[in-house]
C-alpha cells in the first residue's frame, strides 16, 4: 500500500494497451478448449494468465497489501492505483477474469473430491454500503454453486455468544476444494468491542493473537487466506445510503442503526487501524481497497483472487482406476 | 406425467413463436429497470413470467410431475415433452430464466433478511452422469452465491452414521430466504439398502414415513420443496463414462465404483419406482425429468423452480424506519 494515487484516467494509449491485452487473453482461453494436448493447454492458461496481469500496471497483491506502519488514512477512496482503465477497461477485465475464477474453482473442487486439502478464504471487511455485497456477484459472476459458500456474520445470537468467538466462524470454513466468502468476520469481534467497549478491553485485545494463532494454522492446513478491507468515503456513503432510500428494491438493505455507525466513523477507523497493523501477517494479509469506484473495487477482488489461485499450480486430478479396463467394462455392459 | 412423448423437433413455426415470446420476454425484463411506479414494474414482471411460461406446450408443473400408478420406465428419457423447440431455443430460454430466478433470489433473501421463513429447497437425483450438477451451474448461472447453498451428500462418514439419518440433512437446510441444492439427498438412505441390503428392510422401508412427516413439517414452516430425478439411458450413460475417460478435465469425475452401480441398474429403477409412490406428495412432490438431452433438462428444471417462485407472490421488505427521518440525519452528518 503506498500513498501514490493513480489517476484512474488513464491516457488513449493506456485504455488501447489494455484493450489489446484482454482481447489477447480472451483469444488465448478460447483456445484452451480446442487445445490438443495437456501441454499446449497448460501453455495457453499461462499465456492468458500473463495477459491479464499486463491489465495491470502494479499487481494490486502488491499495492494494496498492508505493511506496518500503513495508515488507513493516508489511502485516498476515490483512488484507484495501478489500474491505467476506466469503468469499461475495468468491467470487461471483471468478466474475462470471472472465467478463469470459474475454470481455478473447478480444478480446486476436482483436487478437493481427490483428497487435497487446498481451499480458500476470502474476508471482506468495510463500512456499511461499500460494496461486500456486490462484490461477490460480480467476481464470481461466471461461478458455480458447487463449490462456493457465502456468509455473512451478522450481530452474533444468544447461542453464539455461549460459545467462543471463533465457534461460529469455524462452522463455515471452506471445505477442502471450496471457497469460502465471509461478508464480516471474526474482525467484528475486535472491531465492535474496541469502538463500543461491550468487552472489556484485556478481552479483545487478547483476540489479535488468538486470530493470528487460528489463522496460522488455517493456512498450515492448506487454507489459502485473503482479508480484504473496502475503504470509502463519509460522502460515499452518503450517496448509497440516499439510493437506498430512493429505491424500492434497495430499501430493505437499508437499517437505521446503519447511521448510528457512521455516526462513530473515526472511531472505526481507529479500531480498523489497529486490527490492519496488529493481524496483517504474511500468511493471511490485509489488502486495503479503495472502493468509492465500485468498478476499481471489483477488478482488484477479481485480480487478488484469480492471481491466489494461479500460485497453487492446481492440476485435473487423474483416474483411480485403469481407463482401458474400465472401458472394456463399459463395452461389456 | 404422461407416456406421451414430444418430439422436442417443432416445426419452423414453433420454433418462430418460441423466439418471439422470448424476444418479447427480453424486451419485458429490459423495461423493468426503467418502470416509474411500483404498479408498473409488477406488470412488466407479470407479463415477462406470461411470456416465458408461453414458451412451453405444457407448463412441466404439469407434465411432468409424478403421479401415482405412473410407471419410471414409461418414461423415454430422449424425449422432451411439452417442449416444441430444440437445443438453440432451450439454450436461450435458460439464460432469460435464469435472469428471473436471479431477481427472485433477491426478493426471498431480501424477505430472509426482514424476518420471512420462506426458503427453497431443490433435490436433485439420478443415476451417475445424468446431469446434476452441470444442471446447477447452468439454472443458476446468473445467480449471486449469496443466497444460494449447494450441498452434495455422499456416502455417510463414520459421525454422520452415528446420528439418525436425518441429521446431516437439517445441517444443510436452507436458512430463511436462502435457496438449498442438495445433489442425491435423504433418498439415498432408502434407496441404497433397497438396492444392497445393507440395513434391514424394516428399517428402511420405516423411512418413507419418517422422511414425508419430515418434509411435511418442512413445508408447513415455509419452506418449498422440489424433488427432481433425471432419468437417463443405459446408453448415454455409457457415452457420458466414455466422455470423461477422453476428457483430462473430467477424469476426476469417474470412479470406478459408478460401474459397480451401473451394473444393478434395473434394482435402482425398480428402488426409485418405489420411492416416488411411497414420497410423491401435494407438499414435495416428484418431477421425473427425461434427460438424455441435457438442454431440455436444464430448460425444465429451470422452468420448475422460476414457476415455483412466482407461485410466491414475493414483493420488496418496506423500510423499517421514517424515511424523511433519516434523510435528515445523513444530511446531518
Amino acid at each position: 500500500m503506498t500513498g501514490v494515487v493513480g489517476s484512474g484516467k488513464g491516457g488513449g494509449a493506456d485504455r488501447r494497451r489494455i484493450t489489446r491485452a484482454l482481447s489477447a487473453a480472451e483469444q488465448a482461453i478460447g483456445a484452451v478448449k480446442g487445445a490438443r494436448s495437456v501441454a499446449e493447454r497448460l501453455a495457453l492458461a499461462a499465456k492468458a494468465s500473463e495477459l491479464l496481469s499486463a491489465v495491470w500496471q502494479l499487481p494490486p497483491a502488491q499495492r494494496l497489501m498492508y505493511h506496518h506502519g500503513d495508515r488507513l488514512v493516508d489511502v485516498d477512496p476515490a483512488s484507484t492505483p495501478g489500474f491505467d482503465g476506466g469503468r469499461g477497461e475495468a468491467e470487461r477485465f471483471i468478466d474475462v477474469s470471472s472465467g478463469e475464477i470459474a475454470r481455478f474453482m473447478g480444478l480446486l473442487y476436482a483436487n478437493g473430491v481427490h483428497g487435497s486439502q487446498r481451499r480458500l478464504l476470502i474476508v471482506l471487511q468495510g463500512m456499511d454500503a461499500s460494496g461486500k455485497g456486490g462484490i461477490v456477484r460480480h467476481v464470481f459472476r461466471q461461478g458455480d454453486p458447487m463449490g462456493i459458500h457465502y456468509h455473512g456474520f451478522g450481530a452474533p445470537t444468544k447461542e453464539e455468544l455461549a460459545h467462543d468467538f471463533l465457534w461460529r466462524v469455524r462452522r463455515e470454513l471452506p471445505r477442502p476444494g471450496w471457497v469460502a466468502v465471509f461478508d464480516r468476520s471474526h474482525y467484528e469481534d475486535i472491531v465492535m468491542p474496541h469502538v463500543y467497549g461491550t468487552v472489556p478491553e484485556k478481552t479483545w485485545r487478547a483476540r489479535y493473537d488468538v486470530v493470528n494463532e487460528f489463522e496460522r494454522s488455517l493456512a498450515a492446513d492448506g487454507c489459502s487466506i485473503i482479508k480484504i478491507f473496502l475503504t470509502i468515503s463519509r460522502e460515499n456513503q452518503r450517496r448509497r445510503f440516499l439510493d437506498r432510500l430512493d429505491d424500492p428494491t434497495k430499501l430493505w438493505k437499508f437499517d437505521v442503526s446503519d447511521l448510528d455507525a457512521r455516526d462513530r466513523w473515526d472511531d472505526y477507523m481507529a479500531a480498523w487501524q489497529e486490527v490492519f497493523e496488529r493481524t496483517s501477517t504474511s500468511f493471511a494479509p490485509w489488502f486495503v481497497v479503495p472502493a468509492d469506484n465500485r468498478w476499481y473495487s471489483r477488478a482488484v477482488v477479481s485480480e487478488l483472487l484469480r492471481t491466489t489461485f494461479t500460485t497453487m499450480n492446481l492440476t485435473w486430478p487423474g483416474l483411480n482406476c485403469d481407463p482401458d479396463e474400465a472401458r472394456r467394462r463399459l463395452a461389456a455392459s
